[in-house]
């Protein structure tokens, strides 16, 4: 007898395939962790966790009253310190008692589309996506809809959402500031999306989620404001996690906000709780929840991450790379000096730097580079880049 | 419009409801944490947390390399501190290779039904059942299949679990030692059992599944010994929590072991990773993982757990509460003098005593006790609990 699972599982599988094939099974598994090596391929730390953050939870380990590491659900105290920030960063008004507190970005995406789709939903998001919204999205049961950004400035493409809406769809899945493009949706764009979810919601007669991955908010350049889609359409769930502003994803927290404009946000909140019980107690850590508010205050050093962005992209430029200035998030995404980004890739391979093709994010043609990289590990690296594209040049 | 969410979402919802309404809308909503209240309703912590746990995440807490926060899956020297567990305290052999670290038992739970069970797929466990086994299957897709255990000693009812095996059938749940009639399943029940589900699975031509939820392992009193039901039957998943262990359910670690006698137990171990991802990157956060290998050296006291539940055993008897001795786990189940067990609960409450009630747990005419509760509490309940049994009696 052949094991036997669940076809969600076998489909969720294939769905996840590229991603672990890389991860597990290519160049990079053989060669990521081995001295001299340099590897840019995710949005890991290089350097030692910022200070406070393990400050942070030594002092809030020590317990202060007999519930301390009782189980615990979406705790007031970091409901509260969630509100908080939301408007002293961004200028976002939520009612804490409608933040669901989530294991990170990732089980607030989860959390979201399982509450939502039922077996045969379509869920739409754009391209290139994150490695895992396609994954979610099948294990759930739903159906993955693609549709590719705008080739020329990576904006999102309206009439190409708008034609891919049919009345299964469910949701719709933006990621803004986005991961690997590096763009902010402007103001413009995201009422647009509004506009049409709104008239798309009462074609169909069913109503469409806007699911609104905010995971990189606050990984800004150049003192931009990042507009919350939620902020143009009431029907919205704004996911976040603290894992990229802290650039400590292995301690998991993070948040679903519910807007106050939301209808029946209260009835959502519980439906939500459902899940987060149903999918296994999935609620942050006792200790993260007490640590939250001291937490919430801080955050990696972007002067330094904007460094680093402007010393790569005029370094990269300058061997004859093309490559855009990202508005945010940790990545740079040059095209690929050949068409065949993986070749590429191998042939950085030689020069012991590792990237992440493309290809792996449906993006054939460039490679991604995270900034997370520490100060030497860019300098050590800038030889390698330049031969690679002289190597191709000939 | 209504507001819009998943059929699975509304039936796990509706799944979970006995236990929401008693958590959020019931005497106990109303009187949980007032002063004088004694709640003996949940095993939650009634001290604080045990000596030996807030240093054990301090000391870890300091970052040793760049590497300490960043994204972990199942990290090798947890597994290996789970597989040495396994075979200290159990005598089990676990290949530390085939252990899924977990965010706790309740999400062990839901990861293995969640990559075993398709939509109509039927889920076996028995009853009086733990609060979320339904809740769980159904937000799963699956169909849960109750079999009460035997009235008299609350064994398994081998022949009613053979009876409700279908064609349908995926996997049976056992929880030994079960929560909440103590009982720990002997040696030659797991055995029949595990000949009953060989002789089923070849009969309907598909692998029936054990999943073993063993988060009372050891909260075991008198030097039992629990055998675990995976040593009988190779396809088997050995659910376990340290969160009853160590008491401290908010800091959530637990594992899947896969036994050695498993055949794809490498394949399984992938699908659960899949599943692990999916669902949200369902792994345990980095510091419980570093910090496992001292905090498997902790337990509650368990000298301390045997006086309470011999004092309240005793102290229960001799009021005329007919109650038994259980062998394992926090609890107590004393049959209700009246027949009525909520009314019972409630007038109970008139003494400021909080119980569970048996019929939030699918056995009415019982109510469950908590021997998480301290010194203190116990000795101040007992007037209480004479006086309400007194009172029935007339």
């Amino acid at each position: 007898m052949p094991l036997e699972i669940s076809q969600r599982n076998r489909q969720a599988s294939a769905a996840v395939q590229p991603f672990l094939n890389f991860h597990f099974n290519s160049a990079y598994t053989r060669l990521a962790g081995l001295p001299d090596v340099i590897d840019f391929t995710y949005g890991n730390p290089n350097e030692m966790a910022i200070p406070g953050f393990a400050a942070a939870l030594q002092t809030w380990s020590e317990p202060r009253d007999r519930s301390w590491y009782a189980y615990k659900l979406s705790e007031s105290q970091a409901q509260q310190a969630a509100a908080e920030s939301l408007k002293r960063h961004r200028g976002l008004d939520f009612d804490p008692n409608t933040i669901c507190m989530t294991n990170g970005g990732f089980g607030a995406i989860s959390l979201a589309i399982n509450t939502l789709v039922d077996a045969g939903d379509e869920v739409i998001f754009n391209t290139p996506p994150w490695f895992f919204y396609d994954a979610i999205i099948t294990n759930a049961g739903g159906t993955s809809v693609r549709v590719h950004v705008r080739d020329d400035d990576f904006d999102l493409d309206l009439s190409a959402i708008e034609a891919a809406i049919t009345p299964k769809t469910r949701a719709v899945l933006v990621n803004s500031p986005n991961n690997p493009t590096g763009r902010i949706y402007p103001e413009a764009t995201l009422k647009a999306l509004a506009d049409i979810l709104e008239r798309a919601s009462a074609r169909i007669g069913r109503r469409i989620y806007l699911l609104s991955d905010e995971a990189y908010s606050r990984i800004v350049f150049d003192g931009q404001v990042c507009p919350s889609p939620t902020s143009y359409y009431p029907y919205s769930l704004l996911l976040y996690t603290y894992g990229k502003t802290l650039l400590t994803p292995g301690q998991r927290v993070g948040f679903i906000g519910l807007p106050s404009t939301l209808p029946d946000r209260h009835e959502l909140f519980n439906a939500i709780l459902t899940t987060q019980i149903s999918l296994g107690w999935l609620f942050p850590n006792a200790l993260l929840q007490h640590a939250l508010g001291d937490l919430e205050k801080l955050s990696i050093d972007m002067g330094h991450l904007q460094q680093k962005r402007d010393m790569m992209v005029g370094a990269l430029r300058e061997m004859g790379y093309e490559v855009h200035n990202p508005e945010a998030t940790f990545y740079l995404l040059p095209k690929s000096p050949l068409a065949d980004d993986p070749e590429f890739c191998r042939q950085l391979t030689e020069h012991k730097i590792l990237v992440l093709p493309g290809t792996v994010v449906e993006l054939p043609g460039y490679f991604r580079i995270s900034l997370t990289a520490n100060d030497d590990m860019i300098k050590r690296s800038l030889p390698g880049f330049e031969a690679a594209i002289n190597a191709v040049r000939g």
